[in-house]
């Protein structure tokens, strides 16, 4: 029997007309609020904000803002049509321009329009991008349970297993990626208990994953980053699971900053440390880590982490939004498609190399 | 030339009659406030709520709290004194009751009465009360600045430096102990860059730590405690330092909760980790860390860190205030006799043997 809640980052509601429905990520765990999105401005708005955000979730609702930016051009002729699809999709990529899978949807949104070139009914032509945006929607959901399916496997009944950062079904569709290998190993009657790295500095352990595992009852204890270590030390932790933002063609990984260094902790430990991300996620033009670049954010995420100020003016400040971490380090890479392991740049191939590119 | 600030966290001012000064702590690092303590109530206080911390500190105020404490006490009889005088530390005593330092320089203060004990004068009594305050003040001001010369030849020129929450001058006397060690580097004229690890919960390196050096004008970046790992494998640290609350006799270091962390990471990155601690921290009845008992804080402290809640309801929250790390991923311990390296029983016993207990 599945737990009684999910979190529906993301849902559309109604026909081709209708409108998209996002869980205000913002302001999570103290109120969970819904945010209608019937035009590409808001959407534009909640991505840049980080109401919704997770490479998934971004695609997708990417792709849903472009068919709401063109619903008011049904009825007009084609050339319009695409004219104003190439400024809804410019518009949007503007919203969070390091967002990989940002561009990926866009893509693939533009793709659909170029494949019926010849469709003279911008109705035809917004159904065809309403439909996409469906099949992204859906496959991102079989993607993900897809991964905890082959990711299950990997849990031994009654293991404690720590996450960092979100990469829940907030960050994709349902069950998400990371933890949809929890919530499968927890359908399938294992007993968890889930470790939850806090995630300085935006707290998305805290105030994400923490309350994604509150809803499904699944048992969980928050620390803090610095703790990870000693709960390992402590034998609580027998597996670490972890998502991605971008993977190289050696299998290096770039995730949330802090993931490299569970990565090292756990291998200290002697703990197997995975990777739970869709095929997506990889980038087979970088063959390994060093090419990818790595964004540095504000200091006041760090000096005015909660609103207040909490260090003194006058001191600098590193705050790197990712780190990557060395195939090395990896004991697998769960993907849809099956478990990559040991990650080495030949088996990433195998599994990866056709799935790239819209 | 010595730069300009140095931060005394606590100073007398006056004579036998005169009173406590202290930095209060827990206004840093927005305000510079000093806190007037003219009884031993404030300074009670001022240990509960966290307004002085850092074992030495914590056993100095505790020293010139028995002195306030006794004042009035000087046109009385001895025996008045005697047992005002047992009042007193036992309510001293009951500020924290974990901190080993505060029992440490209690049981001094009572020492030397005992020593005095034909003396029919409480004038006398308190004078020597007082006169012992001040010398466990010189004491410390004279073990930390020890600390830092041995620990000073440590650090190349142009080295980069890491450190974890606060064994600085707010910690103990004028140059501290971890710190004492970078001070005294910059006062040798060595170029220095220092990585803070902000240290959460309760961000004594964002809050003390970031302050003293801004003030030194040492140069300084702070970071995330899950940052560490990541400046160190850019090649950003030679040398890690930090202080410690209490080490077993084989070198087994208990200290603020993500200590460990950073020594398995420095290791890790074959970068040298040292503790700079006096020989008072040692407690020889503690033959490994494994006895060392480790407190529980509170779970706001990461739920509601900043005054804000960031953590769903019903999560559970696992709060240790420290962690040990063995000896073996100890490159030295720095103390005012000498560097203990390598760390092992024997090395421990042969510096430190002859300084246990007042």
């Amino acid at each position: 029997m599945s737990p009684p809640n999910t979190s529906e980052t993301l849902r559309w509601v109604g026909d081709a007309e209708g409108y998209l429905v996002l869980i205000d990520q913002a302001r999570l765990p103290m109120e969970l609020v819904e945010l209608e999105c019937r035009d590409a401005q808001t959407v534009w708005e909640a991505i840049r904000e980080l109401k919704v955000r997770g490479a998934p979730a971004i695609g997708l609702a990417a792709a849903y803002g472009v068919c709401l930016g063109l619903q008011s051009m049904r009825d007009r002729d084609a050339a319009a049509f695409h004219a104003r699809l190439q400024d809804v999709t410019d518009f949007l990529a503007s919203s969070r321009p390091t967002a990989v899978n940002l561009f990926w949807a866009l893509e693939r949104m533009k793709t659909v329009v170029d494949r019926h070139r010849h469709e003279r009914s911008a109705a035809r032509l917004h159904d065809a991008l309403f439909t996409e945006a469906r099949f992204l929607h859906d496959e991102d959901r079989a993607t993900c349970h897809a991964i905890g399916r082959h990711g299950a496997d990997r849990l031994p009944d009654g293991a404690g297993v720590l996450t960092h950062c979100n990469a829940g079904g907030l960050a994709a569709s349902e069950y998400g990626t990371a933890l949809s290998v929890l919530f499968t190993a927890q359908d399938q009657g294992k007993r968890l208990h889930v470790f939850v790295d806090e995630t300085r500095p935006l707290l998305q352990g805290a105030r994400l994953t923490a309350w994604e595992l509150v809803r499904r009852r699944l048992p969980a204890t928050l620390i803090c980053d610095s703790m990870a270590a000693q709960v390992m030390r402590e034998g609580r932790v027998q597996v670490v699971i972890t998502g991605a933002d971008r993977i190289a063609a050696n299998g290096d990984t770039a995730n949330k900053i802090g993931t490299y260094s569970v990565a090292v902790l756990a291998h200290a430990h002697q703990i197997p440390f995975y990777v739970a991300a869709p095929c997506s996620t990889f980038d087979l033009s970088l063959a390994g880590g060093d090419g990818i670049p790595i964004e540095q954010r504000a200091p006041e995420e760090i000096t005015h982490g909660f609103g207040r100020q909490t260090a003194p003016d006058g001191i600098q400040v590193y705050n790197p939004a990712f780190d990557v971490t060395p195939a090395r380090y990896i004991t697998g890479i769960i993907t849809e498609r099956g478990v990559i392991a040991p990650v080495t740049a030949d088996n990433v191939a195998r599994l990866v190399a056709d799935r790239q590119a819209p």
